[in-house]
């Protein structure tokens, strides 16, 4: 079919958006959509059409009813000094976004804490979870069946995990009972994948082994919603998901003056009434200044999921005086889920964005780039909070936004 | 200076990164930066240099240290009938994402939701907060000053608010005391804006007129963390803010098992036993599938700030069986941060999404734009729930996830 | 019948517990019962027995198959100096508790405030709440019934609250809708009482003119758990329920330093580490060291609602060191139901506890006595905080527990 | 001294409250405090002197500054069959109230279970817990000395443990970091007591061998309030504390119509709009319709600590309708504190209410008499819960109220 009548027929209803494909080349077909969306709703579409990633690579993979992309501003920060124990030297960090005054803030904490002697990184644990709902006849069978599962973890990995996956390991089980319902928290190691996709499958594979040895025992729903993916919760917060991992620094009283126009003493007090006491009045789970808008603005730069930058706002900013008079900083992110290979990452701008960081890719040994990109994301969000911190205490947070944009 | 001179001076680390703008315009500045960073990190960034977004309008506005874009599959959904109050008609939606089949799963809910005869969407609320933080002497003053707060808001509106902005008003405060520390929860009508940086300024005038009247209580912070933005929260989740909004459908029996391949029933026990039991045992305030799917491919794609998919993804579904055997399905949404002015809606792939959905630039009157998004929004939500609900119903996920990708 | 026969029936299940009444006399029933129980059993229940308190005026209105009663042991502390807006002098506090160390502790934190000059007690809010569940047909619909009820609040307080209570009075309501269902939290002043019944009782009669003013929408549960009564929850933590109260003190240095045995800043120290920073990790309502304590043994003497501890467990301490080198100390108290008539108030040694405070009985106005009883309690609360933060400070608590009991 | 001598001495403040006893016995003390109180405050405090417990054995294990007792109201519900592992047959449950209507809506509730076949009890997990906090150089080191902690259980139960208490024994330990902070999370088997004093006391032997172990590692205070210790919070909800029980039973419809007055369909509609929408919308951890009123009656009559009422109201209750038309219910505890030896449980009226059930004193291996105990409050919960439900359900909650009193 000719390119015209494909357009015609879409606009009419006759092919539908996810039907295209079957009628046309990938690449063709976004095209087509984008075309025939101009001229029914009588829009213009110019700069979605504007881009250099190659749709035959992306549509069934990581989109549908392709259109085009979204452009979104990328800027870069640092240099930023990281001394962790797979990131080790000074890094660039690209952040996208469209808040202003986000990157020159980031900017800024970079280059105070690499003045200061950089970011110390520690990665306190490492795990994807995936949580099936059972239903089951009584609590008293459910908790058979945890008993049961808890001792044979060796046995699931090979008849069910090894025949589905190279990457994923099965670590370990921790299970939920509410009356009748099973809840398998399941934690896996997903290697430099963030790997989601490895643990549902996983599971899915786990399931029948469960109700081939519980047949009385009913297999409800891949997700009972206690992995917790992609939902503010207690329990990632608690428990952690994905790369739990912890950002210090220690800044010499003379550069917080200097550099940060401000004091340690300040920048402890405001953290103390804001992050912490402000945040335990509303009830929140986010400790913190703005882990969020570093977050994201690495996420949507390197191909996260972008719904996990929920989870990825989880956490404490801790900001005291030390004994020498000097400022203590530290950020506590419990489940930030990454990765850097599969999903997202695959796309050619994430993937450059990641080789920024030196992180496209699988590690040598595998886990260890999801590992140093961890350290390095733990790094930038330090930055974040020390410069918004900052800024705040100096009152200066509305006249940046003023001058800067939004 | 020339082009290869100032990449050269700023790889040596002579000319940072901001300062680039100094010796050269900014679409030049953004291209030195990523010459001078492929040069110095051994890195190929092209992708990220193909853009057709202006640098121009955007460095000093929506980013700084530009170096290109990051181009984010966007794909579009739809067909989706929605009888809102300010959105009515049929709409497509653009879903900006790596997640594969994402896009394909809204739109197989919207294709149900359409037949069904739409999705009813209603507005609870709309209102933009910001909670500065006063150090008082003590409670008693704390109080004291909350309660002239409260009996001033016209006063503060006019010699305040309506000082640095035509568009924004205030509506009402909510003061919260915590021994000392008084957090003045302010609500802001912010127009089709989504308004942080409107309510970010007023409240920064306000600070002025509360510090003159009370010369013995310290401002401290813009924001004490009770606003609450970019951090889970029970807050937002409780209280509100930006758009409430409810969207709902009724879907025949008929639809659901001929299109969805399942039964209202198992709908029900599905968000029954995942969404409401697993989300409590979680200690969430997500008691939904994967709102922050939808929200945050939306965000993406309309240039909405990434950050707020953290509020965005609170929020309830709801899933039973009316007493004719047909499947009422809802969502509730309590903190849509949402706007189509201002921010990332003026970048131009952005601008069209919103064109997409004809909600682009201000409504007439204003808000109405606003509105009618968090409307589409709600309604796009609702057919993401019912998707994924009824493909967990049907064990279909992992199956899914493997074909169409990640 | 005679005592006897009537035990033997009870004996053999021929009369039940709770028809024993219909034989004799409530005392007389009482001692049936245990008879009963212990022949049934064959055991002791002796002390059980042993009150001075008389059935007939607790039997229908404070209990049900009455067998007698628990002897709880009753200390007091004090004296407290409180400088509060009702509660102003010094007063000694009945604490009932069988928790050795506890009474000791919280004396040792009145005396060290006292000497310190007293307590300051701020009460910012006084409100019981009641939140009936209504099922609408949908969202929309909701939303008219919630802003009826919201412009017609006169109405309502008219047309029934009045009808069944002298002492209640509606003062606002706050509706919250999930999907189809509406949920009204509705404020009422209480006087005195702890107000419970005053509030279930009006809410009964207030969804009569609901029901009758939108017959479409079905009245299905008096409390829809949004109220909140005796569940731990952010909804009061953050919006209140009962009294609000804060209590705050600054005791000089030198008094932390000879009567605690330590110093400010270790006591702001254990307060940040311990009541901030790791009930943030806790996911906790309750930012302090043991609120519950002094709430509950208080509860339990004077009569009040034990499982309203639970809200009267949530909270926050603070502790700063003043920039004159003393400790400031604050509890924050978001609900704290209580009351000095009604209920539990009514029984001989309960009101004699209250009496103890000189609070038993209703104020003169109305409400003066609860919320003085409310601003002794805080101040209560405020010692025990004190004493035990100054007790971990001083690493003192595990010996403290061994040579007190337990 | 002579008696009234003493008194004087004590009304003038010569003597304090807690020193009488130097000049006295305890019991004499006790009478000297009251009177003391009688004659300063001009107050009658009969009541609270009529008592048959022993000062002698309170005072300085239970109780400080005795002045006499509180005499709460004890009533008895039951029987309730209860089919558990540890709790077989027909069981009459203690409750200390002054809430008119609990006893007998409890009772009610037995009576529908019992008459169904029973309650079916299931213990999914037991511990208690102490969270010690460690200040410590920085997150890389609190991360070695967790991982040492959890490498070396069994030589801390040996060397510290094991020092200081027969009964207790360390099983593991959950560690928590933020920043420089380490909190070890130790779960302990502490027999047939709740075991506080006994973890207490543990975890202050086991700082010594870390302090030790660790120079530069200091340890701050022996609760960072991780363990959680009577205060609300996601920590216990989520991982635990104390016994974790779940009761659930099948009621035919039969009896739910007939006892009851209503139908499976009606209370699992209301469970499912209150207790968990509800809940949801409140952001409570108490997914249930009133656990603390029962769990607080039984705390009081039994000797267990009022404060902990707190964690006990923690929990889920479900309510379904079974495939064949019954009402499926249960309720799932999370965090359930309590013994049968210790604290006090040795007060004669508590040693009689537990002996009532049966579980007075230590079980045959120990540890049983504490779970039987569990699995019997569990029982009375689900007894509660049923029958409120049903009430509810049936609209005759606030006339329940009205009659029976308060």
């Amino acid at each position: 079919m000719e390119f015209e009548e494909l357009v015609e027929k879409v606009v009419k209803g006759e092919i539908k958006l996810h039907q295209v494909e079957k009628y046309t080349d990938k690449r063709t077909a976004t095209e087509v959509r984008r075309k025939a969306l101009e001229k029914k709703l009588g829009v213009k579409l110019e700069h979605i059409g504007h881009y250099s990633i190659d749709p035959e690579q992306l549509i069934g993979r990581n989109i549908e009813n392709m259109i085009g992309v979204v452009q979104i501003p990328m800027g870069v920060a640092g240099p930023l000094k990281i001394n962790g124990e797979y990131a080790k030297g000074e890094f660039y960090i690209p952040l996208a976004t469209t808040e202003g005054a986000l990157v020159a803030s980031v900017n800024r904490g970079c280059s105070a804490l690499t003045e200061a002697g950089g970011v110390k990184t520690t990665l306190i644990d490492d795990k994807m979870t995936r949580a099936p709902l059972l239903k089951c006849p009584d609590a008293r069978r459910a908790r058979e069946v945890a008993e049961w599962v808890k001792a044979n973890i060796d046995y699931i990995q090979e008849k069910a995990v090894s025949k589905v996956t190279r990457h994923g390991k099965l670590r370990g089980v921790k299970p939920f009972i509410v009356g009748n319902n099973l809840y398998l928290r399941f934690e896996f190691e997903t290697g430099d994948a963030m790997g989601m996709n490895m643990v549902t499958i996983s599971s899915e594979e786990i399931m029948k082994v469960i109700e081939e040895e519980f047949p009385d025992v009913k297999y409800l729903a891949l997700s009972g919603n206690l992995c917790v993916d992609k939902k503010p919760n207690a329990m990632n917060f608690i428990n952690g998901r994905g790369k739990t991992v912890i950002a210090e620094a220690i800044i010499p009283r003379e550069i917080v003056e200097r550099k940060l126009k401000t004091t340690p003493e300040l920048i402890a007090e405001v953290n103390y009434r804001k992050n912490l006491v402000g945040s335990a009045q509303a009830g929140s789970y986010g400790f913190n200044a703005h882990f969020g808008n570093i977050v994201g603005a690495i996420f949507l730069a390197t191909g996260q999921d972008e719904a996990q930058i929920t989870e990825g706002s989880h956490g404490i900013t801790l900001a005291e005086v030390t004994p020498e008079g000097d400022l203590y900083i530290s950020v506590t992110m419990p489940s930030l889920e990454i990765g850097t290979v599969g999903g997202g990452t695959r796309v050619p701008t994430q993937r450059e964005a990641l080789s920024i960081m030196g992180v496209a890719g699988g590690g040598d040994p595998p886990g260890t780039n999801a590992k140093k990109f961890a350290e390095i994301v733990a790094g930038a969000v330090l930055a974040g909070e020390l410069s918004l911190l900052a800024a705040i205490a100096a009152k200066h947070l509305a006249k940046a936004h003023k001058e800067l944009g939004r």
